[in-house]
């Protein structure tokens, strides 16, 4: 790895008790690009930016595809990445769906852990603190053919974070919009996913809602997921979630939470999560609760699940009562080091730079 | 219009003999950036790199969304437009879909005009020959939230173009991959539409085919495109091609040639082309000829179409006796001014700066 680094560190003008998430970036970025069949060095250089044309095919053609994770600062300073082989392992399943070049180790893993070292300072401390990672690969050969790039970059760059999600939210079922085809590219987190999502979102926030939950494009008839989040929901005292398929991201915090749930005697069911069946559990009283799981905001309650033209308001549970605080709590407690790790997910970054 | 030429014009090194398409870029580009909620100045300036983190939301996000379109020289050297309000209007359709603030005539067409008056000396006369011109909108604020960008680039890029696609090329029917949603974005230029459709394309290729027939994706049984192409199939002497609909782009080739067809007395039956009926008619042999249209290559015929484990031979036609050939001439012939145009879809660029 090539270590450059910046000689005009802007972390004297950061304040972790007052900053914006996701547009305060860290020191430092990794770069490596493609080129001629291969990867070139992995970098480490000062955040900031690069040329492109607008012929670059990365904005042309969509030909790009992310991952979000997040580090965490425990009491003594010690670092830690959440279960970071998952989010490899994904980001060279999406590269593969969107005919992108395999991610080496050594730029994604050891990329990550050398960033994380040397911007270790910038990562907030204290409850819902963290970085929020975003290692990115794109296709930047200028042309304008639509096929397949020859040149790419793989960039990690990175902004600390706070939960920044907490109030509860209201949902809406989408019954007409979808985000994701049967052999398409839903189960990627490819670039065009999210802005495919943006139009439908804005209709569901005029209407009074926060968020969409995705239904298969086919019937809208079962859940896939909720805004960028997986969905569970709890009827009784059991929780459901959607099977993955080609049309659902594979989150890591959901399977967090299925393997947490099974720990703490939760009954799960992983399947079919039937719009009918939700309806009419809102209906009779059993839907006891529902949430959103991913990486940035870990959990998020809902308050409301709208329908058609019905919006159906949540029972408001106490912590001790509600599943989805259970878990997260669970959850959170792992990944800053504030509970036994029986899972092995949490993965301390060395001291190496 | 801010108006700033090069100074190093690389037109002298430019061979219309001998060049290469897509990666040969004319001397300049129009852009112009929005931000506060507003489009600025629309600036023409020379081609280059501008500077964008790997944090822009246009990547990241895959907002953004973009248009092919052609400038045609005749032998006078009078330069002409085919219907750009056809694209205007698409952009802006797209734009819509991907919460992307509608483009100004000013930049679009405006834009256009001063763009290929000004480069006019980049476009190569003769058969085939012309100037594609891409006009893309992208997210540039950098932010990791998954959400609407504030700010935007609009560029337009060109670069000389010969008709790249002159030999018949062979496709595959799609029964797994698929390239829109029902409630998707399918009908929308977005950038990711072609991402997602590389790796199918590749394995069809590595199957020994060119292109994929994409079907829709809850039954594969009806045609929806072909590669990024609209789709026609002639069954005894009637032409017929899949409605546009959410799924599906509206291609100006595409509506050129049914206006063309109707005028040369060609049926045509605009509707659901089932795989079915499109598989018994090659079985029988009514199926005469297949192609696509689309501004690159107008027109690409097929010389055998896959489904399944079988590979059908088409029909070889002479020119005279293919629709593909009569349709495509026809159109070729009021592009370049080689024909009235009795549709005034002809826009001649007039010269200006
Ligand atoms: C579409 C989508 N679904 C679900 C998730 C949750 O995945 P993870 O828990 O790995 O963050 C994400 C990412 O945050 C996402 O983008
Ligand atoms: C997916 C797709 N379908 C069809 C077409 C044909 O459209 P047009 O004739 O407007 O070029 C294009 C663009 O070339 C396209 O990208």
């Amino acid at each position: 790895m090539i270590i450059q680094k910046t000689e005009n560190s802007k972390l004297p003008t950061f304040d972790p008790n007052n900053f914006s998430f996701g547009d305060t970036f860290i020191d430092h970025m990794i770069i490596c690009e493609y080129e001629n069949g291969k990867w070139g060095d992995v970098k480490l250089v000062p955040y900031g930016p690069l040329p492109f044309t607008p012929a670059m095919m990365g904005v042309n053609y969509g030909q790009a595809c992310f991952e979000g994770m997040k580090a965490y600062k425990d009491e003594n300073d010690d670092i830690f990445l959440f279960r970071p082989e998952k989010n490899f392992e994904r980001i060279n399943k999406s590269a593969k769906r969107l005919a992108i070049p395999e991610i080496p180790r050594e730029a994604f893993i050891d990329g990550l852990n050398a960033l994380v070292d040397i911007d270790r300072e910038w990562i907030p401390k204290g409850e819902g603190m963290s970085l929020y990672i975003r290692p990115v690969v794109f296709a930047t050969e200028e042309v304008l053919k639509a096929r397949v790039s020859n040149k790419y970059m793989f960039a990690i760059v990175a902004t600390p974070a706070k939960s920044y999600y907490s109030a509860p939210v209201s949902v809406k079922i989408s019954d007409y919009y979808s985000r994701s085809a049967n052999g398409g590219v839903g189960f990627a987190k490819a670039a065009g996913n999210y802005a495919a999502s943006f139009y439908p979102t804005q209709l569901a926030i005029d209407e009074g809602y926060d968020q969409v939950i995705w239904t298969d494009d086919a019937t809208h008839e079962y859940f896939e997921e909720s805004g960028t989040m997986n969905v569970f929901v709890r009827i009784n005292d059991t929780i459901y979630t959607p099977k993955t398929s080609e049309k659902i991201l594979d989150g890591v915090t959901r399977d967090s939470f299925l393997q947490l749930a099974e720990r703490n005697g939760i009954d799960v069911v992983v399947g079919d999560v039937k719009v009918a069946d939700v309806v009419a559990a809102l209906k009779d009283g059993s839907l006891k609760e529902a949430w959103g799981v991913g990486t940035a905001v870990v959990t998020t309650r809902f308050e409301a699940i709208g329908y058609g033209d019905e919006k159906f308001a949540l029972p408001t549970l106490a912590d001790e009562d509600s599943f989805a605080f259970i878990l997260k709590k669970a959850l959170v407690d792992i990944q800053t080091n504030h509970a036994e790790d029986p899972f092995g997910w949490r993965v301390k970054v060395d001291k190496k730079y």
